[in-house]
């Protein structure tokens, strides 16, 4: 079997986390392979970079994507992992060019960003897949087919979250990489909370249920005296079918890392996952919780998500996995098109979810300066 | 040692669950006792309940007390557990007479009658306990100690909440008792959910951290089609240091039982506890958790707590152990006032946290029918 | 209702800590108190307890049981909470006298004063009570029901464990009372850490599984250097149907506090219970983890359980509430015994399970002494 | 810098389990690949699979070594994961040819050919890593660096256990492949539960803490009516140092998936890992339980362990992540042997640990043959 062949644009920075993820994600199954990257802003430490990674180097993606419409590169997919506020131009670049794009969230800086990059995917008729990792988690996707095929029926109220605790302190002061840019308006835009972990939470209470948020009425704080921006978020929303989602962000929690979960109450019961515990998802339906573990061969995984399994039951996946499948779609699309048989790709968040997350942040935001008022998505 | 004597004023219908629950927490220590009641609204079936229970009964708790004013019954404190609405008169009764009281929440019906009760039990100078019971438990406790001597810092946001599903269906229109009284507005007042265990979160978020609240923007629902008040509540609050603070409740989430909590999250750190596993203290200040469990002899516990615990270090104690806590503070208190030597009473909610408690939910039902504005506590 | 009377014997020193337990345990549901005791060896200490206690105080235990037999005092049964080898005495001489009797566990010193005591409540007819606390557990009762209906099949394997860690260090020699005369052949016999808590998991292996054990291998350790008894006892045990037990305890796994659980494996399914998180049993039947929680009114609660619980679902009973049901099953007997119509008391340890424990621990000792060999029970 | 290349000798049959496994070991972190293949023992379906797989395919494993002993194929390591009765053969011929291996447990089918294997090893200077997937986990890694450096103390005794459920009923004779072989003597020797599982419980017992067993009582049992071998297995071990290790594995618990796990208890403190919970180590040295999490950043990481972690604290990396790990420490070795500078390789399970595995299994069943007595290892 043919491995697909990745490019990767931004991720070659000495302070990049996400660069390397990516690269484990596109290498894990070993049917794709990073080929090639515009790795630096900086021509020259991009070419560098590539060396180091052993693919081949191009000094910005404007140059590689050319030399791939030159067919004298080949490609299949890039994935856009460049600092937040470089999201957009690229990834509408390989579109225009089109070249099928999984893209690091946020999508873009702005709504219309966002807008303008789905249309032309759209237009372009392109696989396109936002970088959400933990929708790539079969938990998290068992979660969303259980909702789906009714198990927990009409849901009445969902409760997401994500709680950190590494901005307690004014890290940026002291040039931490990683606090500097979030917490900078300028490379991070309107919030710093909401739009990096705020979005997470907002993914799993809409795309774990279905159910988009209509209007919020949101709370933003900033307790760290002197950041510009939130680092703390919270919004109440009301879903479409007139539920309530509760949905919060922090990172002020002192030793919290990664909190990061959802429950999900319906008129038929309810689910509970933590992605600290991501290897098993919580069912109540009547009088006994229920606990479901990761695994491959138990019947309670629907062929949409077991197809995603690696492992029979009781060796778990994780962070790297769950990316990875994000990838798995994405070559499922890409094999799919080629009329390759396989299986089918899983409806993971694409531009649709792009664009709801970015309103999502900016009707939160809006609200928040009105004091609370509630402001349509 | 002489067991102090107490009164039950309500308690002995069959439907009664705290009725018999005061019993045992009276009972518990062996030093005090109930040793009469007016446990039924209806004098006969009062006289009997009494009888039943091996006490000696009254028609109604007037003759009860006029019989201790009169010197024909010895008593040292009166126990009100009658239903919801009843609260205020009987209480306000022993309070006028002389009587120290441990009163259900919540502590009265309206705001205004809070107050008024309020009044009269300081201006009387007589120890009044609000039987909030978690509040009573050992773990609860120590985070309200940790809080006040500095361990987590200066607050800055807290989460409680408690979460049931037993009202997920409308269970009233079968007759069901408890689901009966408490959704029926005449018997509970303005708020279902909110009154019933929004008010524990309420008391966790505020009791704990030592911070009032000082306005709110609520959203409170009614999931169950035909019922009149809410089942549902969820409330943004701000604190008096400008902190915010979470309090939610809802009775609709199927499976959940008694999912009663809090997270404080301090400028030096983070405590949370969860009443399902009330055994445990997660502590949060740096690299790693920490988790502190129940038990006598173990030094985190400051002497303010430790005087409460009946037990060795694993060997845990819960819910009716909390509730005797309470009646522990009460039985220090009237022993103080009697010259004898005994442990500090802790600062177990009172009259003040019932005027609060009971002001909150009220700021919280207008705030929702404002659609959610901010409003003063 | 008439309060059954109950007296006490021993207790009432001030570095006992079970006595107050049991006063507590017989006080909880208002329908029993104590009413006089022989509290301590010495009749002046003795006296001035009971007064301390506010009960009728005797000097000996003798005394009190003649002033019962004289009519001069009303007794329905007496406790027994003396040291560990001072059990066999006055229980017997109760037993002798016609007192019922419930007992702390290990029942005697030795297997031929356990075989002598059983043997004589049998002659006598009278309701016997061993003091294993956490078999009066709801969760710990249910798992021994569960087993008994078939519900995990047939037993194959058991595993019980006891850890501790308080007697990591040699506490004795610096005078601690509780590790002096545990760790004292004269007082406790011929193991330690066997005999104190190695009983309770023979008890959760045996009692709940049905299944008597036939015959031991086992490694007794002094792992504390001067030590003269065990202070970790490893037993790998035959059960009567062919099956396996482990049965471990320690007391040398610092940080550990009650650790005491079990998980039986059967043809059909399997149950796991901790002690330390009383409030659940795991039950597995299939692909997914089953949760019971405790609380009133579930139907996986028969009615031999669901008759002792005293509190809904979500609020949870521990370590007193599951010593005062050892209390209710001997007043069900009495009230029985009576004419009383009371609900079926549970087949909580007595007499037969005092011998078989006692017969246990005797034969790991044998075992290990001749390095593993096989021995009969 | 150059991938490293891989070539993989079994893997390739449609019921293999851990090909695919290891090829996606392999390729996780970018840096390796496998390049070639003697996947299956049928020469044709060996080529099929390689096609399959893109890889370059040979009909067996000698040709294979031939042609990178010709300068034909360009090779740093082999992978060994056929079926367990001819481990030995194949890593035999890569180790006289010079080429490193690492390879699937059991390491060979007798203790004989271990040591035999193990001589080679030496003789040859080579790399050689067991593929004992959880030593691969930092927090097993973690585990063993603090009993290393003393955080808790001198070992007095270690529990490992490996639970399962999956052979609870007779599989194998509905013809289930991966039941079948495991149950057959003549493709898995003399042990299938104390050698498929029952060897990671004693590579738990005696890496992480560093102390081999010097004689073992054992009891295996065969539940299940007409099996050859043991599906429960039973082992009290004496370490060397004179501590006492219990070292259980079930394959009957039904509903367990992959419950392995340890407990160290030592003078100082005490560590606790579980396998299904495998983000976490359990430290308890005091009064109050430590929870350390996975994840970079962490000051208690040593760097010995932090330079195999992939992500910040709060992503966790689980099963791939771990045998990935042992990869890289065949990788490190690699390179170390050409001049590359890389971190330390941390010292994984080799020859050494491969031969002690094989013989505690042969002594636990000589030892139960012999009804428990001790058996020299």
């Amino acid at each position: 079997m043919r491995k697909l062949k990745v490019a990767m644009i931004g991720g070659g920075g000495a302070v990049s986390f996400f660069g390397r993820v990516h690269l484990r994600a596109v290498s894990l199954d070993g049917t794709r392979e990073v080929v090639a990257g515009a790795l630096r802003s900086q021509p020259e430490a991009s070419l560098e970079a590539a060396k180091e990674w052993g693919i081949e180097g191009f000094p910005d993606y404007h140059s590689m994507i050319a030399a791939w419409q030159a067919g004298k590169l080949e490609l299949d997919y890039a994935v856009v992992t460049t600092p937040n506020h470089m999201h957009f131009a690229p990834a509408l670049a390989c579109v225009e060019a089109g070249l099928p794009v999984l893209c690091e969230k946020p999508m873009t800086m702005t709504v219309d960003e966002a807008r303008q990059l789905a249309r032309r995917v759209k237009a372009k008729r392109l696989p396109f897949v936002l970088a959400h990792t933990y929708t790539g988690h079969p938990m998290m996707m068992l979660a969303r087919e259980m909702v789906a095929r009714g198990d927990v029926g009409e849901v009445r109220k969902v409760e997401a979250w994500y709680t950190q605790g590494w901005l307690a302190t004014p890290l940026e002061e002291g040039g931490q990489k990683q606090a500097s840019w979030r917490t900078d308006p300028k490379r991070t835009g309107i919030s710093n909370c909401g739009g990096d972990i705020g979005t997470h939470a907002f993914m799993a209470a809409t795309w774990v249920t279905g159910q988009p948020v209509k209007k919020v009425s949101a709370r933003l704080n900033t307790f760290v005296a002197g950041r510009k921006l939130d680092d703390d978020f919270n919004v109440m929303a009301e879903l479409k079918n007139g539920g309530t989602a509760l949905i919060t962000a922090t990172q002020i929690a002192i030793g919290y890392k990664n909190d990061n979960g959802f429950r999900v109450f319906g008129t038929k019961g309810s689910l509970e996952w933590h992605q600290e515990e991501a290897e098993r998802l919580l069912v109540r339906r009547g009088d006994h919780d229920e606990t479901y573990w990761l695994g491959g061969g138990m019947p309670f995984f629907p062929a949409s998500v077991g197809s995603y399994l690696r492992v029979p039951a009781g060796h778990h996946e994780d962070f790297f996995e769950a990316l990875a499948n994000l990838h798995t779609t994405m070559e499922r699309h890409i094999r799919r098109r080629r009329g390759e048989k396989v299986a089918d790709p899983f409806p993971h968040p694409g531009v649709d979810e792009g664009v709801a997350g970015m309103a999502f942040v900016a009707a939160a935001v809006a609200s928040s300066r009105q004091r609370g008022a509630w402001v349509k998505v």
